[in-house]
């Protein structure tokens, strides 16, 4: 699912990628004990495939996961909503977020580590 | 195209998005170099509606760039190839990327400093 670089291999397209754009509120405790659990959520998820995911300075950060179709986006969503209701919203971590599905139709890559 | 938060607003869906994640090489003078012209190409181009970007630790980064349709973007990369050939290869500066495009189909946010 995620190679040693952090990058993600897939199959070949079509899939689906979920991109999450976000700066981050100050104060983060709850945050980072709330995120690692999420993250392993997904990945025990029917249909996931891969995530990347960085934060630079000034606290952005674009996450990006790959799913199999949309149904297993949506049912993933299902599941991440509720996780985060009950970690008492994770709105509250980002002052301003930006959430897309869009569709992969090509992709290439170079790898000199394979 | 580019908000203060550094997170793009964009027009509703559909349009596409360039995924480009990667890990750098080290040294990166000719990227540090090259990469703003790049991005100041990108921005002059029929058709590109923003950017968001990140790098984090260890040399992982993700940018995204939207576009208005398919053709805006093969004549991105036309350009995008052309420059990076004068600039003695961008190839050189990544041992692993991953260029994937994608069709946003749906897209939600928020923004507290609207």
């Amino acid at each position: 699912m995620m190679s040693k670089s952090g990058l993600s291999r897939l199959p070949e397209p079509p899939y689906y990628a979920v991109i999450f754009t976000s700066r981050r509120s100050d104060g983060d405790d709850a945050y980072a004990a709330a995120a690692q659990p999420m993250a392993e959520l997904a990945q025990q998820q029917p249909g996931f495939q891969g995530v990347e995911s960085t934060r630079g300075d000034h606290g952005c950060g674009i996450t990006v996961s790959y799913w199999a179709d949309e149904p297993s986006i949506v049912a993933w969503k299902r599941r991440a909503e509720h996780a985060a209701t009950r970690a008492r919203g994770s709105e509250h971590w980002y002052h301003h977020y930006e959430l897309r599905v869009a569709k992969v139709e090509r992709a290439y890559g170079k790898n000199t580590h394979a």
